[in-house]
């Protein structure tokens, strides 16, 4: 990071920079407007940053964040608790809300095995998945991570834990984005497509 | 800013949006990646946020950022202080540095005249720039606000407040970009490319 003439300054725009999509231009955008911001504001910048550290933590149950013991799907009573879907991140949470559609509950891993980042198994949640199942409750789990490397490997690791504890493992479908078009479809989502087809 | 499941995760969501070039998706991303930050990482970026507020004011002299009560620029007696680069703001002072080519000294405006947001000349620096002309070690003052029209009308106003006080006034010449491609430029920009063009 280039020196842009006052500590402070540069030590700002290293802290943005360090952010995830936020590059060494925009970074020194960022610092140069919160020196022009009304000081009330830079101050209630650095209290939200501070509380969403401090205040936020995993549910006891799925491991969303929330602010309370229990995050706000686990202790819903109109949701159904036999329906887990399992994500990567508590931002995929929201993906789901947003469709209206999915009335069960969720488990986060906080992450996806992966060999060559040093992420096994035991740094994901998977644990407290398998001791969630294992109470008897759930009867389905959708493995709903990421179409990736990573994500495919998870679920399938995954999915091979919960089998023989007699658990419903299903995993999203793939094929063709809604609005997509065909001509620009990737060759492997074309094929999952195609392997995934319905009678109309 | 749709609720993403936590107070202080939905707040600092808001925060991260009032910044200028993040939209509400990357703010919540930001939110949830600083609640995974360790701790004392957060802690200092809060800090860092405080202490750029806190820290910075404007130079004395040019009114560029520093935590000083004169910026290193103008108390460098190295540069040339009888040219002065009148720039919007103390990031356009980052960009002329890049070039290692001006020795120059800055005057930084904070701002363009236009009327539409309700910014008049007397909410820039300009009472601080005829004053330094007017204290007599000023040469030259080189108008280098963006092409835009605020930027040519703020030049043009500020050069037709200086030109009475007998200092050599200039402009930023216009033309094509080095390594730009003629069939991409704009038409203002190939006709002021053809209108100051010189000899070979």
């Amino acid at each position: 990071m280039a020196d842009i003439g006052a500590l402070p300054l540069t030590v700002l725009s290293e802290q943005f920079a360090k952010l995830p999509g936020i590059g060494m231009k925009s970074a020194q955008r960022l610092a140069y407007h919160v020196v022009e911001m009304p000081e009330e504001e830079v101050r209630a910048f650095a209290q939200a940053i501070l509380d969403a550290k401090r205040r936020i933590h995993t549910c006891r149950i799925c491991r969303n964040f929330t602010e309370n013991e229990i995050c706000r799907f686990c202790e819903d009573a109109k949701r159904d608790h036999g329906t887990v879907c399992v994500v990567e991140t508590p931002k995929d949470i929201t993906a789901f809300e947003r469709t209206k559609e999915y009335k069960g509950v969720y488990h986060v891993l906080h992450g996806l095995i992966s060999p060559i980042d040093g992420i096994g198994p035991d740094k994901l949640t998977i644990k407290d998945l398998l001791a969630r199942v294992n109470s008897g409750d759930v009867e389905e789990v959708i493995m709903a991570t990421n179409p990736t490397v990573e994500g495919e490997a998870t679920a399938m690791y995954i999915s091979k834990l919960l089998k023989p504890l007699g658990v419903k493992v299903t995993r999203l479908a793939f094929g063709l984005p809604i609005g997509g078009i065909l001509e620009y479809a990737d060759e492997i989502t074309l094929f999952k497509a195609l392997e995934n087809r319905s009678e109309i």
